[in-house]
């Protein structure tokens, strides 16, 4: 490539005019602090949000914001976990809170992107945007590899850079108008990106709950599925099996339930499989394995948590042509239009990682990686079944749902975090029905969780 | 890593229950079909959206989705492109159409990603999730790099997967109630997640503008800047430059007036510099060159047409702390509960590829790959010069904006593709002031550009 740069003479990071000054840069921000609630969940909030002294634009803040009641769960963990080493500088803390992958990826997923991102320094092996929904080979092999005979095909998967992504991005889909019903406890992102989009009311401090949101109260005593007579008709559900935070996985016989109840009350489920290769059991792996569910769910799924790729990024949600509005317009076509306009498709090298990831030795890798964090979590079954505990979830999916009966989850977590220097997750940041439990991750290096297993024993002997 | 996966006997990709087969499988979309409206802009819509024969959910659609005029113009030129390779199979199609790079990625910055590709395989090297707002050494660096004395530091700075992705969390963020102005024309990305957000109100054919957005025409007659005592106030004020897609660069002189507009309106300027390395001039590279400005605005930008990263995915966001809503709510608080609750963080993958980006090494490397299309952006100058055309932009941007006075901005687009193999982009695709002119993109390999400059002096001599 011929290169020249005569047009390039005064170099960027010197602008000819030095305006600023540092002396210049008052943080404001100085004035808005963490207030500690009594349930202590801090909260975001201006300390005297009308004492101005300098320029404020004429711009409303959106209400929906101002709506949110807390700091989004697990930067708030990350925080308490950075004082909590301001005053343990010592101290060796393991980190089980926000279920964040800890093994090396695959080497034959990684040589697959490190040579992507050789390739793009060639003429031949560089590409720039590509298609929005995805490379067509990586759809291709997806709907194969997660959905085989199920009727999906490559045309109803939608690559992403995360579920979460996704998630906000179905809002964006759905609008300010829609009703929901979310799991309690559940993934605090679908609450948070609803409120976010409008489609609740105000925060009931009494209830612990967000207006206008349906709430499906799973507990031990219903088996963590909801009695679904009991509930409302909301326009979507969203659903997560095997579900973040309670590990429960919901059977066959439940989600046809569920599709049935969708089906009858005319409501689109988002359906929440990011945990689906940890099933061990007979347990539906996809929605779509129920007759029907293509008529009335969608589904979000993960690399994050088979292939390590929390850091990557790279996810998909599947579409299927047969999900309709109300006026039979396809929901998948306002989803492909949000994804052209919202995004520009996830990361060429991580959807070459992908592509490594639903290869047959890459799968096989994977499933090594969800092996060994099966194993992680049998010992912290085990531990805390041996405490005497009433233990939930684990046996299909990475996270572990031990219950404190009577006691406060955010208590429980500054007991273990001081005692004990791990973190772990209190179970009334996923909504009130997960108050009194705490979730414990199984994503550690295994000599982490060993030391975990011993010092939980230590704590609760 | 110790492995088993003694639980993982089911695979996944075979379910148990073979519930669906492809025969199942029934596309209704084929009831949906492009329509070509009289512009020659095509819309999707259904043929029939009543008539339906299967199940529909109650769900109503989002009425600001119905309220989209057009497929994203981007896809729908790939699609015009791909018709065309469809009639002419064997043309050598050149695209300088959607203004996507073409040069491979420097190998100092491949490198520095295959590095990482390859240290997530290590248990020293494995990171998993990482700030949603990007990781700390690459803000500073950006911080540093291009914004030193400006008083623009780390914790301004939001690294994210790109300026599009953020335009629409920035949206999402204002939320629906807030009024906004853009550019005439501009890209098409802010008024379309301004329409899917529900900001504007109906598309007014007559007018070719949607209801409640502020147009400010940008013509030659006016330099390509807007007469702002014509302009009404609204709370956010889109702003491109360099300007895409006219090539314009806004003085220092025209920015201090448009920071001064925003105070006085109390607005807030969402400033596009994603061009700025372009820029030969002493024209600002950013918005907080001029005085004030960090209380009005906020600046996206991206390393996509600096470092070939269209496909790599990185950019970034500045929100000052200095920049409040009315009540005195820091508008970088909000965005940050939103780049939580709705981003996961930038690949970390690309994150390595930018901080090597900002390395001496690399921003050399960066000018080098912007040099070589500024001398693309002169041939394609002086090739329409030379055939007497009115052509503006291309001195600090990689576009050419090329005049056909009382000509259909499609219409040439369709005759330029048919009679020379060679794809723009309509200009009437940027909004209602970009009819009768093309866009004409400075991305390519050398040898296209100069054989596009061979194809319009044939077919325009």
């Amino acid at each position: 490539m011929s290169v020249v740069n005569h047009r390039l003479t005064a170099p960027i990071s010197s602008p000819s005019s030095g305006f600023f000054s540092q002396a210049n840069f008052n943080s404001r921000s100085q004035r808005f602090a963490f207030q500690v609630k009594h349930d202590m969940v801090c909260k975001c909030v201006a300390s005297s949000p009308v004492e101005q002294t300098g320029y404020t634009t004429k711009v409303s803040r959106n209400a929906n914001m101002a709506k949110l009641q807390a700091g989004y769960l697990f930067p708030e963990i990350a925080r308490r976990k950075a004082a909590h080493l301001l005053k343990y500088p010592d101290a060796h803390v393991i980190s089980l809170g926000i279920g964040d992958t800890t093994e090396p990826i695959p080497e034959v997923i990684t040589s697959a992107m490190a040579e992507r991102c050789h390739a793009l320094s060639t003429v031949a092996g560089y590409s720039g945007y590509g298609d929005e929904q995805g490379e067509k080979q990586l759809r291709t092999a997806i709907a194969s590899t997660f959905y085989n005979n199920l009727g999906i095909v490559e045309g109803d998967i939608f690559v992403s850079d995360g579920a979460k992504c996704d998630i906000s991005r179905l809002q964006m889909l759905f609008g300010s108008h829609v009703t929901m019903t979310v799991q309690d406890p559940s993934y605090p992102a679908y609450v948070d990106s609803s409120v976010i989009m409008g489609q609740t009311g105000q925060f009931l401090k009494d209830l612990e709950r967000y207006g206008k949101i349906e709430y499906m109260r799973c507990t031990p005593e219903n088996g963590f599925f909801p009695d679904l007579s009991a509930i409302g008709r909301t326009d979507i559900i969203f659903f997560c099996s095997p579900n973040n935070p309670t590990g429960a996985t919901a059977t066959r016989q439940q989600l046809t339930k569920l599709v049935q109840f969708a089906k009858d009350n005319g409501s689109i489920i988002v359906y929440d499989s990011a945990y689906a290769m940890y099933i061990s059991d007979d347990s539906p792996r996809s929605i779509f394995e129920i007759p029907g569910a293509k008529e009335v769910a969608m589904e979000t799924a993960s690399f994050s948590k088979y292939a390590g790729f929390t850091g990557v990024r790279l996810g998909w949600t599947v579409v299927p042509k047969e999900l309709l509005f109300s006026d039979g317009f396809p929901v998948a076509k306002d989803f492909n239009r949000i994804v052209c306009t919202s995004f520009n498709g996830a990361s060429n090298i991580a959807q070459a990682g992908g592509l490594a990831c639903v290869s047959p030795e890459g799968f096989k890798a994977m499933r090594q990686v969800v092996g060994f964090y099966k194993e992680n979590t049998d010992i912290i079954v085990d531990t805390f079944e041996s405490l005497g505990f009433n233990v939930y979830g684990g046996k299909n999916a990475p996270y572990v749902w031990v219950h404190f009966p009577g006691r406060s989850s955010w208590d429980v977590f500054a007991e273990i975090l001081e005692k004990t220097h791990i973190v772990t997750t209190p179970g009334s940041g996923f909504g009130p029905g997960g108050e009194g439990f705490i979730r414990v991750s199984a994503f550690g290096h295994r000599e982490n969780i060993l030391e975990a297993s011993k010092r939980f024993k230590q704590l609760y002997k």
